[in-house]
């Protein structure tokens, strides 16, 4: 198999940077060296077969992004990105690992589901990939496939507090589905809002005629999301099972987060950038229909509120532990056009699979984050957190060669008629200015972007077998 | 120079665990390599000069103890131990690089003290050294050698909120020193004991006839700490200097550290072996004059009020970044005898160097901290928290040649008979079983102790200039 | 009508105590006279029709109890208690107001209930008496019900989130009556358990066999009830509405409660004797079937995790805002062995109408809470938290002749066989000895206890049409 | 002597509010009545002396203003009221007891400077007054003062954390302060701010040349009282010391008590008006030499950090106990003028004793606090605080008869033009209107104010023997 040899960058990881040379032999990460060390790496260089040079840019892990779904069904329609081109647009991004879902409603066997998605996704993916299994329906049979899926390397499921009557289950159904996590020490991911409560506010204010986007915001107040965080977590501590909140946007339900691992409670929280920095009053709140855009859940947090720089704050404190996107885009034509005159009927879901990395290197950059936790939130801790470590997530031998060479001095700007490749008719960030960029992208030793041009392949990726969470307290 | 080639072992990381190859060219380790990795790893097996199996066990960074006191005056003495001999002892024990502390006293330049430090130290070290200045006397010329002092390598400046009449700063003090520190950078160290307030407790016990050792334990309760340690964060809030509370022993003054952490301030726990494992109740309070074996400051705290749990907790949780010693041994003969009949005299201090990496090992095997843990409390953090990332702290290409491989199914008996090299005629943890053990350790690529014996040598350890702290957020 | 004279006495509010004496005209209190003021105290005692000397004894308000269930449907059974009996053995134990809850389950139209609870009431009671609302089936109809009621002088209505399929009402359920709750001011009152959880937690302990009293308490932990105070307190919060948390026992949900308490938010807690005096494994935890007894909801608590003294200490702080009994008697014969081999079917209950004002007497006595806060938690604020004041809970001009002798020297012996008229076959407190005796009890103006005979008369109490609360900040 | 009836009012007390009349005899209240009760009511009004119509008003205790400090010597001049000035202002605004400060510094006998000080008040107030004792000097004579002192009456004792050099007491001195205090159980008063550190910060402000009255603020942070409110607290907690900490002005030092309340401790807030209405931004920080007035420490603090509304919420939840004035008037000219061209020679104190009722009356009429909160925090808890209860602070039989009748429907321009008795060329409250009016003032059955005329005298107040503190728990 052919050797790469990538030298002169910097190569950044949880604790640290570095000027390190980084060996690939195949698909696998086989040597660090120190840049010229005896003869040694002057040897290597000469022997690769490639040799790229990363002089003045930071070599650091592909991205993990830990939340996508790529083609979900959603309320009649599906999410526009598939795997392929969800997949594609993710290494442009500079991500090289996603862990989508595989979901199971009322009727169906867990099993099955898992299998359909398989299906969808294998052939078709740029870069590598795993399933968390999504429980819609807690039953005896349903626990069971918890326990099995375990050993098939899916060791997370995800569970829903929204969305009665779709996803949603009762906190007896939680509690059952925890129970069989904390044995077999699975993750419980949780969306933790209270659908039941947000679904009375939601029909009172279509009813009072406020119908426009804005409302989708006013109808999810942060009560019920920190509410349902704080219930989340303690139907974990009865049971003993370790507890990911995913999406979290509002900094009460991460106060309740804060506190909980304060306890030393297994609990964890990822964030996304959209809750970062996208605001109701700004997105949601834009004028006309254009609000639709942003309409996600958790929904976009009030500015005034201070959400934002506090979940920033969070960040730096380790208390939000990993940022994934929650990728799952409409377009605007016939998708999020559904909800014209009921927000309650606009697709939820927001895509940016493709932005993640870039926009985090923008929080290095403002100095809201250190060099280090934007590696750590984006590729390391994703990787312990769903069981892919030391394979993901970190630069060292015997990890795969998912490497992105990341320049500090580049320049993106965002915009669909600029770097966009995901299948959306508009752009989340439209006009966002990147003082940085993804240079060149390699998955598992093979380049697949380089200098702005795309050499991936659907069906290089792979389906990755996790183990379980190695974050764990 | 020679190579060095350690084959077979498991590297432990902050982050994870992974068997790794690791080429040692002189006193740096130059690469990292995947085991088996085509021929490559063969290679430098062959042509390595030095050869180490170190199949089945751990290969960690070697010990960096952030807070040793080698031959300090002391109430009219010095600690036993001798740069010699405690730098020789701490290399037994798996640490291969200590930060001593320089001390000014009033009167005193700032410079004129570093300097003896360094005439102390240097050609008597077996591993490397580094210092911390203690500022006894904030004067202008102190603040202003503050400054001097960060460009030579010293980093990291200690007050005293304790021991009036001696290393006492008041408050206005220590918020002229933090003012410098939050200028240059540098690291504020602080000692936080309400000492005005213990010294009227202690004199009260005394003319009490409360004289035993017991009762230095009852003379600095728990407040006092808490209080101190909440006074330092807000002075360093007012500041904006970063605060690193050395040898916290109360989950009280935890609790303080952990709620600044929360918001976001650069403040730091450290603490010592003794304040998780010994107790006022056991040690402190044992018959006779007994107790005097553990008079240190902070005091030892009680069992029954759950202290020692919670401080594991809070390695766990993160918001102790550190675990040192504070090493700083005394004799039974001729020194602690000193405050027969008057705790007050007796010197404060205990005598661990040797032993911290196996006694946090033993937190491991009983299941209060994870592998990644144990090296990160010892190792990489102390590092970065004083500015020597990634030369010491990790096991990475460019790093020192600073390394520990330790057997976990070895086994370690810690007493005076027994393995004990401390110039100390008793030990504070006399009687501990260890379920691991320092097999061989190396100080910039040279094997200092291998197999149960030291072939170490005064002076091989050199001075470090250290960075900025590499810990803040 | 006849004029009482009460001389001598030491009238307590909550606010402090003073001698004084009282003039009570008819059914009211209408004069407060310093005594010896100049000739009006005595030619008021001289003119007076009964004179009362209360020289060295307590002067209270009667008590006032504001959560009993007198024959209560549960379970196939009902609560042992009439209005009758139930109302003469609070009038034994000095209070001389209780607020009973009228029960609307779904299908039922609330002001239908509302009136059978009326008639069960009308001419049965020894003391006066409201009630509460129970809304069990939250429709449009019953929200308009409350706002009608509220008129009617039933100003407080309890939601259930325990007991599915009975009174149980889900988050939007609870929403929508909390909107109304903070449209008109009523209180809203909550069961607050986590009966979904619960019901997994029971099933699964019969399961198991576990079927003892003992396991009642251990399927309801503590982590159910904060949860669901946490919750009530975020519905609350989202909607305006003033809450107040029925028998409160877990120490972590009054923490809650003490957190929106400090936010400024109207939240009240209310506990019973039974939660500061009883525990998981004294009583529940007793011998066999014994237990049973102690059976009841929210359950009693583990006294190794010290909730009962946190209670004690949350009453002092003014987090506990009333001491209710929950008075819902069982005998365990019939009704109690219903549970026998599972103890999900035995009635949940435990009857102490007659022993509250005893229990927080003793609890000064002991020196956990002043004469003041025993007042205040047992008759004046339970008086302004149900719209009563000063009609009620308070010795003052205008305020109802309800007046409590008390005897701080006097002695009372709980148990069946001695002082106990409560229509139960067992005490829930048999063998509790209190340092203080009711000695005197006088309800609008009629003594009804008097030197150990009671002279009371069925249908001498009234309804209390209430205000709203008086409590809220 | 004169019996004195006031009809029609509506008595206010901390737990509610009712009509009855109030019979007075002499100096004391001898009888509360219901109106119209019986023949009673109107046989006491027609045998009354004096009869005052209070339909329609309020009728409340006379003021307590716990703090103030009447010809207080400060930095080379004095208070500019005299007791006789003071206490006639204050009788114009309701306030009809003071408790004011005797001052021991360093070197002087305590009893000799509480002997100065009945001097300079005895013969000389309109309203009673007690004295709490300052401890300039804790040593062992002061310690045995602060036992004799006690039964004298004078039962609280103030040290000061700020003002090195002059009232400050180190740690060591306040524990032993305390140690005596949680002897005796007198009351542990103090004056929270860390003045070695603040002292540092204002030369440094000094010699930047930022000497304006604004820079006084900015020269003690809010991290400064808040770190002096905490460490008093331990101190507290080390020794069982009850403590009160006057004029809390940071939100963060009253999150700090109220963490301490909560906790169960005896540690009690008093604010004053100031800290509720004015800020750093508008007062302190007017143009040129104008922000002088509002020089006084705690300093007013920054509005944008939302401190006073903060404090309005701590009221309403009663982790504030008190408000007091703090009155210590200095006048413009010769006084703060002193500190032109350097805030530090500016006299700290804002006179406000007259408008104490008002001010907070005005937040009833806001919605900012209850009418019963309104008399709670200015008379009813300072009284039981400082052991006059129920001579002072209530309406009820036995109390002295220092009674305002309060106009709800009245109105207060407060100016120097307008309602200013107090001997300071300004007003700090210039241009305030009020929506209330203090009609009627009586001291001890004497009406000194009525209908905008004053009938008071000079001697008419007495020295009050205060009792310990009634307000523990």
């Amino acid at each position: 198999m052919a050797t790469t040899f990538v030298h002169g960058g910097t190569v950044v990881s949880s604790t640290g940077a570095q000027e390190l040379d980084v060996l690939i032999d195949g698909e696998t990460i086989v040597a660090l060296l120190a840049p010229g060390s005896v003869s040694l790496a002057a040897d290597l260089k000469t022997s690769a077969d490639v040799v790229i040079d990363a002089t003045g840019k930071y070599v650091i892990p592909g991205g993990v992004d830990g939340h996508t779904h790529m083609e979900m069904p959603f309320g009649g329609t599906f999410a526009s990105d598939t795997f392929e081109t969800g997949t594609r647009a993710a290494a442009w991004g500079g991500t090289t690992t996603i862990v989508d879902f595989a979901i199971q409603t009322p009727g169906q066997r867990v099993q099955d589901t898992l299998a359909q998605w398989h299906d969808k996704a294998a052939g078709r993916c740029a870069i590598d990939y795993g399933f968390h299994q999504i429980i819609g329906d807690v039953t005896d049979d349903s626990l069971k496939a918890m326990s099995e899926l375990v050993s098939e390397g899916v060791t997370s499921f995800k569970l829903f507090m929204a969305y009665p009557g779709v996803f949603y289950s009762d906190d007896g159904k939680i509690l059952r589905a925890m129970q069989s996590a904390a044995e077999t020490g699975a993750l419980l991911m949780m969306h933790a809002e209270n659908g039941i409560a947000i679904d009375v506010l939601v029909a009172q204010s279509i009813a009072r005629g406020d119908t426009a986007p804005y409302f989708h915001g006013t109808s999810r107040p942060w009560q019920l999301e920190e509410e349902a965080t704080h219930r989340a977590i303690m139907l974990a501590d009865v049971t003993g099972a370790p507890l990911y909140v995913v999406h979290v946007s509002a900094k009460q339900a991460l106060e309740q987060i804060a506190q909980a691992r304060g306890n030393g409670q297994n609990v964890f929280a990822e964030t996304c950038p959209q809750y970062l920095y996208l605001s109701l009053e700004e997105q949601l709140g834009a004028p006309g229909f254009e609000g639709a855009k942003w309409v996600c859940s958790t929904p976009l947090r009030s500015r005034a509120e201070g959400h934002q720089d506090e979940l920033w704050r969070y960040l730096r404190t380790g208390d939000v532990a990993t940022v994934s996107t929650d990728h799952c885009p409409f377009c605007m034509k016939d998708q999020k056009e559904m909800g014209i005159g009921d927000f309650s009927k606009i697709p939820n879901g927001i895509g940016s699979v493709e932005h993640r990395i870039d926009l985090m290197f923008q929080g290095v950059k403002s100095g809201k984050i250190t060099l280090e936790k934007w590696v750590d939130v984006c590729c390391t801790t994703p990787a312990r957190m769903f069981g892919m470590y030391p394979r993901k997530g970190v630069i060292s031998p015997g990890a795969d060669a998912d490497i992105v060479i990341y320049d500090p001095n580049g320049h993106t700007s965002i915009g669909v008629e600029k770097t966009h490749h995901m299948n959306m008719d508009y752009s989340a960030y439209e006009g966002f200015e990147i003082d940085g960029h993804v240079d060149t992208v390699m998955s598992r030793g093979r380049v697949i972007v380089d200098s702005g041009s795309y050499s991936g392949t659907a069906g290089h990726g792979r389906f990755v077998r996790r183990d379980l969470s190695q974050n764990l307290i």
